[in-house]
């Protein structure tokens, strides 16, 4: 574990106190000394515990114990419908139902370790949870800054974890640099979702799913995509295990966005070298639709780099894919999460990826805090006498047996 | 493993053939052979499948191989209301968001092990969802017997894994018995909530918790009661561990009741050797409201065997062990199964447990399933020009210091 920052793309070094950015304006990372890395020498320890030696901090007690370590399911039944062979990461298997909670993990940690007494985040969705519940835990205050109009719904799952919820009335878009610059100035660490702690946490999902797949790697990993912090931790991890020499081949990066807000997406099909802002529009899967994602040309070179690519798909494949998901893999994952079914098609049949490929889908959050699920409407009404002649009548294969 | 039936009363083998209960109406459980377990023995194995050797199954692919695994938290931000140290078991961090992906598993696995077609259960809850997942994985039929009142926002989160659902007119209580005697007859294996095979997956919930502490064991685990299948699998996990010589020491199994509809409870105060049906009143912990539970009298004799007890708590006290569990451990659990917590600080009161003793808490499926959370009331409008001045005024431990 090293202390200082660097950005990936001027490759210079910066201090702790350079903050998330570059002088270039590109977010920065965490340098991590490729000789600490034993691997597999946590194994006695959980989730993300497991990952000690390339992450930023000393110690993950309670809650923090609790990120990371989520399964990844073979899912045969998708590998029609993607084209490939699929296997899924259910992030939503975590204490807040989403993969945040591995950076915020890290993020609350180091606030700890420093002797913070409060953090903070820009967020009125999984992170605000997140890093609400984290922040709990472990009795540091809390505040999360959310836009006036978030739904009420959200608004309580956040606040059942006691945070100050401050609703922001302007320009919600610029209140990720602004929460950095007070957060400096008054000594509240502000967890936002590309600085460096958190894709330290959130590099976490690939260092698991890398391991999953050893001897071999995966041929791909498969992410929505937002902010770009994620994507930057899949990079990250990649890089680190590769300095450490422990990745066996280098999985493809790819990331998918909703057509409807896609900046990333459009960067790389023109061929840009840095995402333009986006003139967002409305989409389902609405905890995705950043039009100004802060990471979202590390993003773009992620992707290059590891010969992967960045697509869109519009709401009818994510509502086709998220229903396949549930009845095909038994999986209710967020909206947003069901891109990376809809997208893997896409890049199957764009021929970025190989019918035998073996992919990785993360599923990034849980639907269970989504109300998006209906239905319900084929349930059949039976009297209780005709219980024997209905189970007969649907379930024939027996009746014909016996 | 073997395939025999046991009735932990009379002591007697049965064969599988015989079905869930025993000829004096108690239900059975699988026998073990305890030469066959290796403890650490499937290192290399995910979840439940490090238990195998206990398990009446060979195989845990797909889905089921996502079942178990679920964290151990320390709360220690709890002891003060409990009265003694804690730990929770977060049950919700599983596929369908509840500990019945355990039972389903491993009940799934048999049903695809014997050339079943299909699966069905007698639900309205987190086991309803759990099978129709774990069958939809598998491409295997599922039925799922509902009441004909069931709410809709529940019947829609069953609905999208493609079971084929049945609203049942007439007394739903009849139900359980009544499908385990259809589906035999026609060949579906209704996994409902006390049968053998749900009973051996729903140990492993016990099995971690005790190699979580090793080398010694909890002093107690404490769970919430319904129908008596888990605290059933609680006790037979102990005693496979104990056949095996791998128990460090016995914890007290203590169960938890809704006030409301408390049967298992009352005979435990009452001293009673059996279970009589309550008249179930109302409670916010509508998913254990069970006013005849099938495994009841085998759980208050695992409650007596262990030095255990039964305790029910009020609405009351369950809200505020919910709300406690958000907003000092950052956990939102299922409504009921906050009544760990307040059952904990019950049985400290009354003498049960020990101000020093390490209790472990089975919080048994997630709150994101369910509408119950509310509140948000105190989040604050703030324009983003007095972004500035609204922190440094509520973090104010800092302002004091520039
Ligand atoms: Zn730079
Ligand atoms: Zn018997």
């Amino acid at each position: 574990m090293t202390d200082s920052l660097r950005c990936y793309r001027c490759r210079e070094s910066s201090p702790r106190s350079a903050g998330a950015r570059c002088a270039c304006g590109e977010a920065l990372w965490f340098d991590v000394d490729a000789d600490d890395f034993d691997p597999g020498g946590h194994a006695d320890r959980s989730g993300i515990g497991r990952y000690l030696d390339l992450l930023p901090v000393d110690d993950l007690r309670g809650l923090a114990s609790a990120a990371g370590g989520t399964p990844l399911i073979r899912t045969d039944r998708l590998d029609d419908f993607a084209g490939c062979r699929t296997w899924v990461k259910d992030e939503g298997e975590h204490p807040t139902g989403s993969f945040k909670d591995r950076g915020s993990a890290v993020g609350v940690a180091d606030a700890l370790a420093r002797g913070c007494s409060a953090v903070g985040t820009v967020s009125h969705g999984n992170m605000a949870m997140s890093v609400a519940a984290h922040a709990a835990a472990v009795d540091l205050d809390c505040a999360v800054l959310v836009p006036a109009d978030i739904p009420s719904e959200r608004l309580a799952i956040i606040d059942q974890y006691g945070p100050e919820i401050l609703r922001i009335d302007g320009d919600y878009g610029r209140l990720y640099e602004e929460s950095l610059r007070v957060g400096n100035d008054l000594g509240i660490e502000f967890l936002n979702s590309d600085v460096p702690l958190r894709v330290a946490g959130q590099k976490t999902t690939t260092l698991e799913l890398v391991d999953a797949f050893r001897p071999s790697a995966p041929d791909a990993v498969v992410m929505p995509i937002s902010s770009g912090g994620h994507a930057s931790g899949a990079w990250k991890a990649l890089r680190d295990l590769r300095d450490c020499g422990a990745l066996p081949s280098t999985p493809k990066l790819c990331f998918v966005q909703a057509a409807a807000c896609d900046p990333v997406a459009t960067a790389f099909r023109n061929g840009s070298e840095t995402v333009s802002p986006a003139t967002g529009g409305e989409t389902i899967a609405y905890s995705i639709a950043n039009a100004d994602p802060p990471s979202g040309t590390r993003a773009l070179a992620a992707a290059r780099a590891t010969d992967g690519a960045v697509v869109s798909v519009d709401d009818d494949e994510i509502r086709d894919a998220k229903a396949r998901l549930a009845r095909d893999a038994g999986l209710c994952v967020e909206t947003a999460s069901a891109t990376t079914l809809a997208g893997t098609r896409r890049l199957v049949a764009e021929g970025v990826l190989a019918p035998d490929d073996r992919v990785a889908l993360v599923a990034t959050g849980s639907g269970f805090k989504e109300s998006t699920v209906t239905g319900g409407e084929r349930a059949t009404a039976v009297p209780l006498a005709d219980l024997d002649a209905t189970l007969a009548a649907r379930f024939g294969y027996w009746g014909d047996e016996s």
